[in-house]
Formats: C-alpha cells, structure tokens, sequence
C-alpha cells in the first residue's frame, strides 16, 4: 500500500520531470503531466497491468494517451516504471532530433507506447478498435488468454472532435465494459477556458451513448482508485471525470491556459519545487520515490508469467494459432488458396465490377486468415466486405467477424487502427473512396505508424455515376498517393484485385487503400501468371516492338487502354500497355525495372479518371494524360466518361496528334 | 387552413414525384422522400418564409436538407411550390447529365438549394453557419432586416457522422434558438436496422449540447406544426425527432432498407398507387394540388414585401451597407488600405512569420471590411487571426467578430461554408494545415460550390519544429492543390502574404487557404510594387540574363531559393528565383505567361518542404526536387531542415551536378 505522502512524491516526479524536460527543450507541454499525474500514478500504481520487461505481453492492458501533447506523461511513466529503452538521457532529450522522446508519443520510437497520438480525438477513437479487439479475441480463445483492460486519458480538445462522438457511440454501442477512460476535466484549452468555445455536459453525453460515467477529483488517490472499481465492475464502458488543475503544483500558472503548451521558466519551476516541497535537481528523482516506482513496475511480473502459463497449457492447436496471430505472421496456406484461385479466375475471365470481384477475393482469403475483421460504414452492400465466413458481431455476440460501423467513417478508421495495433487481428473495411476524405486523419496515422490495415474504397471514380461531384473521387487517388507510406491500389481487374488483397495482406508494416469501381469491368489479365504482378506496383500488360506509343492506366482506364491499343494497332501503330496498381510499390523498384516499364516510346499517354497530379514520374511533364481536370456531374457513367473525354477514341486521337 | 385530406394530397405528391422519378432514372433513393413527405409539407406550407419569385431575399428562412440523398424531396418542393427555374421537364430529366436535379442537390444548380448536401453530416453543420450568420448580423442590423429561421432536415447517418456532434456543441453553446434540425428518426440506414450500428438516446445527446428536443409523429400534421411551434419559442436551438417510416404509402416495400437506394419498381410503385388512392400518371399533378402547393409558395409574399419596405426605410448608410454586403462586393477603401500598407512593408522590411505577416494584414483588411468574421480551432494564439477589431463573441453577446470555434475544425469549416452562403460576412478562420485532413470534406464542398471562404492554415511544414511528424504538413500542399477550384497560397514573406489575402478576398467565387509558417522568414519583396504579383500565381523573383538555372519555390523555402541564387551567382552560375504563392492561379495564366516564368534554363529545381507531387507541372519530371520525401521528424526547426536536406547548399550542389 502506497501512503499518502509517499504517491504525493511519486506524482511529483512525473510533474518535475515533465516541467524540467519541457524547459530544457523549451519546447513542450507542461500542464498536462502535472495536472494527471495523480491519475496517473493511481492507474500505473495500482491497476495497469502492464510488464516493462515484457511490453508486447499480449494480454497486457493497453494505456493510450489520447491527449498526446502531454507526451511528458507517458515518457515519464515509462522511465519511472523501469522500461529499458527509456532512460533518464532520453527525457533529457525531449523533442530533440533522434530521440525516443518526440515532442507527441511515437508508436515504434519506444515500449510502452501503444499508439501515435497528438492530432486530437485519434487516441480514444483508436483505443475503442483496442478494446474491440479485446473483446473478439476473448470469444475467441477464452478469458484465459485475453481479458485485459483498455485506459485513456484524453483531454477536452479530444471529447470536442467529431471523431470522438463516432468512437463512442460505438463502443457503447458495442457494450465495451473494459474500455475506460479518463478525462482530464481542467477546464482549460489553449484559447483560454473551455467556456469560450463549449458548454457540453460530458457526463449527460457519454450516458446518451451508452456509457457509466463517474466525477472524481482527480488530485485524490482514493478517489481515483475508487473510480477505477467501479469502472471495473461495470457493464458498460466508463467515462471518468476528474477534476484537475492544470499545470497542478505551478503557484501562478497552475489552472491557467499560460500552462499548457510552454515552459514554466526557470522562476516558475523554481517556486513550483519550493511550493511542492521538492529539493532534487533537474533530472534527478530521489532513490526512494524511484524505488517506488520500480516496484510498481513489477507488480504485474506474476499476472503476466500466469499467462504465460495459462498460454503453454492451452491446447496446442489453440496455442499455435494465437502465438501466430500476435506475431503477424499469415497462415501458410494462404499462398496456395490465392494461386488456385488465380487458375480459375484464369479460366472463368470474369466480366465483373471490382468491387465484386474484391468480394470474391475475400471469400478466399477469409476461408484461410482466421484473423480478418471485416466491415463497414453502413455500406456493407456498396462495399461487397461481406463474405459468407463473416457473421456480424453484436454487442452481446462477439463470434462473428464483421462489425457495422455505422456511417462512421473517421471513427471506423482509428478502430482499425487500434485493432492492428491490439494485434491478433487485421482489420479491414469498407467505405467510398470519396468519404476517405472523413477519414484521412486515421490513415494517416496508419501510414506513420507502419501498420497494417487495409481499406477497401469503393466507387473510385465517375464510373458511379447519378451520384454525382459530391461522391465521385475526383483527386483522391492523388490525396491519398501523396501520403508516406501507404499503399494506394486500383485493381483493374479481378485477377489484379486478389493480387493487390494479397501484397496488402502480406505487407506487415504498412497499410493499405484498395480502390475499386462500381461499375463492371472487362478482364484485363486473361492468363494465369505465377507471380504476383501487382506487387511491383507497375508492370507491361501488352508489349510491343518498337512502340509508337505507350499508354498506362490504373483500374477501370485499364480498359480503355486496352481499348484504344487495338484501335492503334489497326491502324499500325505499335503501342503498348502497361497497368499501374500501385505508385508507390512502382517506384520502390530499382531504376532499372521503373525504365523498362516506363519505356521509350516517343509517345506517353496516362489514362485514368481522375486528375493528372503525380503522373507525370510516369509519363513526364511532356506526355498525355487523359483524364479530369473539373469535378466530374450527375448522370450515367458511360455517359459521363464521353462527356468528360475519358474515351480510347480520345486516347488514339492524342497518341496520332503526337506524332503527327 | 389546409384540411387533413388535402394536406395528405400534398404530401403524397411529393411522394409519387419521388418515386416515380427514381423509377425513370433507376437510380436514386425514395424512401426518405415518402417518409419525410408530412414534415416537408407542413414547413413548406405553414411556415417556412420563402418567396419562389425573389429566390435570394436576403431575410428568408433557410432550408438545408442534410439527407441529401432525399434530393427528390427538394426539387419537388421547388417544383410544387413554382420556383420558375424547376420545371416538370427537370424533374423528368432527374440524374441525367446536364439537368439540373442532379443525383445530390448542387448549389447553384437551381433557386431554392441553399447549399451542396450529401457527404452526410454536411448540411447540418452548414445550417449551423447559416444560423450563426443571422444571429450575428441581426445583432448588427437589427431584427428589422435579419430576422429568419434555419430549418434543417437530418437523417441518421447527418447525425452518426462526428462533424454532427461538432456542430450541435457549437450551436448549443451559442444558443442558435433560430435552428431547427428535424431529425428523420426513421430507424433505418442502408445496411439495415440502425439497431445495427447504434444504440443512441439523441434526446438526450442534443439535450447534453444545450439543445431542446421534441418528439412527434412525423406522419402527424397537426404534432409537425405544434412542434414548430414550440421549437420557435425555445429560447435554444431545437431538435424535432420525427418518427416516420421510410417508403410510407409503399405497401411492401415501407420501413425496410430495400426502399433506402433504389427503384421501388413498377408493380410496387402501382401498389401505390392503389394504396395511397392516387390516380393520376407519372409527373402529373392534380390541378387542385399543384394550386394548393402554387398557393403555399405565395404565403410569404407579404413577409417578402414588407422586409423590403423596412430596408427602403432604413437610415440610408445602413441600408447601402447592408445591400453591400449581401452583394458581396468589398468596400471600395479595401485596395487603397492595402496599397499603403505595401508601401510601408516595403519601407520596413520586417522580419516576420508569414503567420505573424498574416495577422498585421489582418488588421488592415479587418479595419475596412467590415464583413469579415474571424475565427480559429482553439489556436487564435498560433493562427494569429484575431486582431484589434475582431472582439469575440459570446452566446449572449454577438457584437463581436471572432467566433472561438472549439477544437472542431470540421464544424468550423462547415459552418464557414453556412455563414459564407447565407450572405453579409465574408469567414476566415484558422487552424494547423496539418488538421486541413480534419475538415477536408466541408473544403471541398466550398470548391464545388464556388464560395468565399478563406481558410488561415498556419504550421505549414517541417518548420514548425518540435511538435513533430504528427504535427507537420508534408503531403498537405499537394492534397489541397489536388481539389479541383480551391485556391491554395503560400506566401513567402509579409507582402506576399497581404497579396495572397487580397487575392482570396476579391474572388467571390471560390475559397482559399492560405498556408503560412511559424518561423521567422526575412522579405522576399523589398520594393514597393503596385501590382499583385501574387496575383497571377507565379512570378519571377529575381531574374537573370542567360540564366543557367532556375530555382522555384514557395513560402518559406523561396528564402532558401534567394540564398542558393547568390552562392550561385558567387559562383559565376547566372540564377533567377522564381515565386510560386499559388499553382492554382499561375496554370490559368495564358501559355505565354506560364512560359516566361518557366523560362528555359537548362536545369529547373524546385524547393519545397512538401512532396514533389505536383510540382514536376512546373519543372518537368527531370527537374530536381528539393523536399520531403517521408513524414517529418521532431526537433528543431533549423535542425530538420538540415537533416532532410532542404538548405541552399543542397539546392546550389544539385545545380552544380545537373550543369556539370
């Protein structure tokens, strides 16, 4: 049992470390820390079940600190409970170039940190996907092997995104009893007191979704604690309040908004550690406070070897199969499925829309990966996410795999987040590539985290037609490619869509986008090839000797490549054809690879139904490109496609201008 | 007095209107428009001020169908009602190309349709503006010339969406008592039971955000108008939550999703026909309910006429003031504050951030356009869009001219898109350009429609510093420059940034963001020049005879730029610098200009600290790059620019390599 005066001092150490790391890099946000680090300390005292020396402990409960500007909290923590990689030198280089210790957490920079988080509402919204994961994998293979909890501290800024009314209207929608979250109620946000911008009841509004939610003051332990048990014990997820002052401790800035994203200054520091009663230096924790500390590092040690025998006596089959889910690693016969798979469509030349044909790609992966989750936001039918092995899951029902997000876009894509984070799941969903744009914070942080999710974005393009400029794509194609490290697919055909599912699948450290059309396609491949294509991003899909002309295209524009291919031809002029799934595995190739395909033709044409921005790395600021250059209209998509000159005629008529 | 039998006529026009235009089109969504057919009826009957023959009166009620899927709701009303420019042949011609009845309704497509709907949530986030917008300017002008209601119809998926929750806390906390959302509680979504995805009390969620809310039968006249009524005495802004049943009159087909998105079909739709005892063909309307609706359409005539008698009453200046404004032509003193402002910039040369640049140029325009209204996400510190003029406003004092949005910068761009459409303010707000992703949507509906909105997006690279990869814009450029009709700056230092601003403020037609640093930046501009050069997009900077090389750049790397065309011309390489605020703006300049300013030097670069997506348009795709070719890193600012190679060295070796 930690005394009273003795969790003051250990709270204090998360306070003066946060304060002094900010004020060496002048640079940071004090208040935070100090104003949650009685939460803090009661939580990772106390209930967080977590191993410093085993972080990926899989049932660990998971922590997110959803307000990620206060990264002095979590970094603090972590040095303090006896995480190797974050050593005392690493607080000292908070936010300098190279550290563990960035200015907001890092997933991947240290242990301990469960996710990325500082854009605001991303945190919480991710862990509700941690806490779903929990929940499945607990049907799935019993308490014995996952029942943790999942904790956030989020602050106002994340509870005033939209994001976080999707996150939780889903998990109280979901009954996720052992998500709870904090809120650091401090009343304060940068302009100044939250009564400038807000009047929310939280607790009135956490209820309406389904949510206990308790008031504490969060500076007393015991209360705080108390909270802790009774969000424990309850059936649905909990939302605490806890009163704080920001910038607790601080005699004149405390519960000011001048806290919250400076330093103190050397004056204020000074008469914080006068005020507290603290007399170590910068960087200097005494031996007892951080003995404490230690101790609370190892209080789960046995928790966590009980798993591990509760693990090593399960079932060896049962065994197997979870240790295989929570490293990563895709069962051995997918490979084999996909190949027999590729023979039939090889034999069937399906004339289909991809979307379908995803679907049809999905059925087989989804008979091997035990470990899809699929989904929707509420377009399920649209998306075609569905397949015969993925029962919904309902709040009470957690053996099926296929969750309705509801038209939760944003939401529906920090969940996934979180479940790939969770581990022992992938997750994949479905929505318009139009509405990627609701959630492009979530794939963003995706593509900077290295994870794997995979969406799957459906009517890609004016091909959808009626609908119209509000839900065709016009330029996403080129927003999402813009982004680092994220795999954006357009599938032109059945064949290229199950290989474009499979380098997503494959790829461990990254996510992916899956463009798909509505409309129905031709057959671009029509003969079984081993090899996956797809995963060089670009390859030759009709050669030619001494090419006249070489016209790429993506997806449905594959088509009409193809198309226009044969009409040069009848007219003797040798083209060629190369299909362009992926720019960004494109140009991962080595240079040699990228010339060949992009070749030497006098004539470069880009075919595809959107804008031309990043074409030109393929065909050059001098080649053709066919496509939009306005927001597309409402009618019908061959209609459509003339009137926008996205046509083969229009293609042959620019490759026969060219080289008039 | 409308008589129960005749109003059910009414309602059921709307209804086969609905239908039967689907039906032609075989695409769309009738069931939201036979459900909300009752509630449609009575606001338009009894209550909704509007004048089909003076569309744009300024003091009109607004009517925003955020369900824009249900467009056959609107252009039905338009039609029946005897707005000229809707006519039966357009509602024949529904979803074809080039007809106005578009598949989602289109601002600017028809009289009557106050704004673009369809990415759900949009609208009533846009309603939230356009109340905010009466609010303030009948605060202004009084409630003689500003005194109108927002109506709202929202269906589940406006409300699941976050940018809902969003806009509901912020038209709770400023007691917009003038907006009334009348929820579609239908209980279903496309993928079926809303029970499905969400179990939400919205009651008690509006009541949580300071709303009133009332439950009806939405089938119920006489319980719509008592609602109304209530709703319009409420001294807070009010949800209606109107129990319909989707498809009502469809005998097999009502309360079920099959009616959500597709064709009833012919047996179905002469099912009701017998049902709803409807008698007449497809696209004809009973003489006595087309004059019943003629006659409605004519009620607020009177209201009409006398709103115009108060304005030709009014005290002469405000009246030229108000009609000024709702022109939305600037006050003619707007170009010479700005001339004399250049001419001093040129003077003191200061050394700024363009932020800081932005807010001096602030003060300037906000002393003589009286219209503008400022805001920002909970960084007015950071954006630096408050200035002397800009008071805020609160919810019982809106005298102001600053809105403290909250942390909700979807909401806020929405409701910039409401306050720019209802007419009388010009909105500026800001935000980080990194969270742009979080209000991307609502950015480019202000494109598709054409509105003057003008987004202040300060942080806008690497140069922000400490605050990291999640924090810093590296695609961010590219992504906005890809959205067809947004005009996207970069201004280079103080006078550039005032030029950038002129620019977003003298076009009427389209929105802005202006994207600006946190770091100091030393003037680009030294001299005094009274032509925008910012104006055309691009211009050269410095020029040289036979130049060898030719450096482009934008914002805070045209400094950069300056520097490596010195150690050039030290080096006896001949170099000019090229400025390029806007892409957007310089490619619609004629061939010739664009040429000039290309030039033809024998080695282009470009630097920029974004991607290179976009910019091989300017310097070809074997032009050099000198950017981001990843997510950024934390640590200092002049420390990552080193480390991701974006300094004048790296430009001057690029140049000296491509020459040698």
């Amino acid at each position: 049992m930690i005394s009273p005066e003795k969790h003051q001092r250990m709270a204090n150490a998360i306070r003066f470390l946060a304060m002094d790391a900010v004020e060496k890099a002048n640079s940071g946000h004090p208040g935070m820390p100090m104003g949650c680090a009685d939460v803090a300390t009661v939580l990772f005292t106390r209930y967080l079940s977590f191993d410093p020396k085993n972080p990926l402990w899989p049932d660990r409960d998971r922590f997110v600190l959803s307000a990620g500007h206060g990264s002095m909290l979590i970094y603090s923590l972590l040095y303090l409970t006896g995480y190797e990689d974050m050593t005392i030198e690493d607080i000292k280089s908070f936010r300098q170039l190279g550290a563990k210790t960035a200015g907001h957490p890092e997933y991947g920079h240290a242990s301990g940190i469960e996710t990325t988080t500082g854009p605001l509402g991303q945190g919480i919204a991710t862990a509700v996907g941690m806490a779903l994961a929990e929940k499945k994998l607990a049907d799935e293979f019993g308490s014995e092997l996952q029942d943790h909890y999942t904790y956030v501290l989020a602050g106002d800024g994340c509870l005033m995104e939209g994001i976080s009314q999707e996150a939780i209207t889903l998990a109280g929608h979901l009954k996720l009893n052992k998500l709870i979250v904090f809120w650091d109620d401090n009343g304060i946000s940068i302009d100044g007191a939250i009564s400038l911008a807000d009047s929310t009841d939280q607790h009135a509004r956490f209820r309406s979704a389904g949510w206990n939610t308790i008031a504490i003051d969060g500076h007393d332990p015991e209360a705080i604690a108390a909270a802790i048990e009774t969000a424990k014990a309850s059936d649905k997820p909990t939302m605490i309040a806890a009163k704080t002052v920001i910038g607790f401790g601080a005699p004149n800035k405390a519960g000011t908004h001048k806290v919250h994203g400076s330093p103190l200054g050397a004056d204020e520091i000074a008469a914080t550690r006068k005020a507290l009663g603290w007399e170590d230096e910068a960087f200097s924790i005494p031996a007892d406070v951080l003995d404490a500390w230690r101790l609370a590092g190892l209080r789960s040690t046995k928790t966590r070897k009980d798993w591990e025998a509760r693990l090593a006596a399960a079932e060896a089959e049962k065994r197997a199969e979870f240790s295989r889910r929570f490293a990563g690693e895709l069962p051995g016969t997918l490979a084999g499925a996909i190949d027999a798979y590729k023979k039939k469509l090889a034999e069937t030349k399906p004339t289909v829309a991809t979307r379908k044909a995803s679907e049809d790609a999905l059925e087989v992966i989804n008979g091997v990966v035990t470990e899809t989750l699929g989904g929707s936001a509420d377009l399920t039918g649209s998306n075609n996410t569905k397949t015969s092995q993925t029962k919904s899951i309902t709040p009470t029902d957690f053996s099926g795999r296929y969750i309705h997000y509801g038209i939760r876009e944003h939401g529906m894509a920090a969940a996934m987040n979180g479940i790939a984070l969770h581990g022992g799941l992938i997750p994949y969903s479905g929505g318009f590539l139009i509405f990627s744009d609701y959630c492009r914070p979530s794939i963003r942080l995706a593509a900077l985290m290295g994870i794997r999710v995979i969406h799957v974005l459906t009517h890609d393009s004016i091909g959808l037609g009626e609908d119209g400029p509000t839900h065709q794509p016009v330029e996403h194609m080129a927003a999402l490619r813009a982004i680092p490290n994220l795999m954006m697919f357009r599938p032109a055909d059945a064949t290229e869509t199950v290989e474009c599912w499979q380098v997503a699948l494959e790829t461990k450290d990254r996510p992916s986008g899956i463009a798909l059309t509505r409309q129905n396609l031709i057959p671009a491949r029509t003969e079984y090839e081993e090899r996956n294509l797809c995963a060089q991003g670009a390859y030759e899909l009709i050669s030619a000797s001494d090419a006249k002309v070489s016209i790429f295209a993506s997806g449905s524009e594959v088509e009409i490549a193809m198309q226009a291919q044969q009409q040069l031809e009848a007219k003797g002029i040798p083209a060629r054809v190369v299909s362009v799934p992926c720019f960004e595995l494109f140009f991962e190739q080595d240079a040699d690879y990228q010339e060949a395909i992009i070749g030497h033709a006098p004539v470069n044409i880009a075919v595809e139904a959107g804008i031309r921005q990043g074409w030109d790395a393929i065909i050059g600021s001098t080649g053709t490109f066919i496509g939009m250059k306005s927001f597309g209209a409402s009618g019908p998509a061959k209609e459509l496609y003339k009137h926008f000159g996205i046509t083969a005629d229009a293609v042959v008529a620019a490759a026969e201008a060219k080289l008039a």
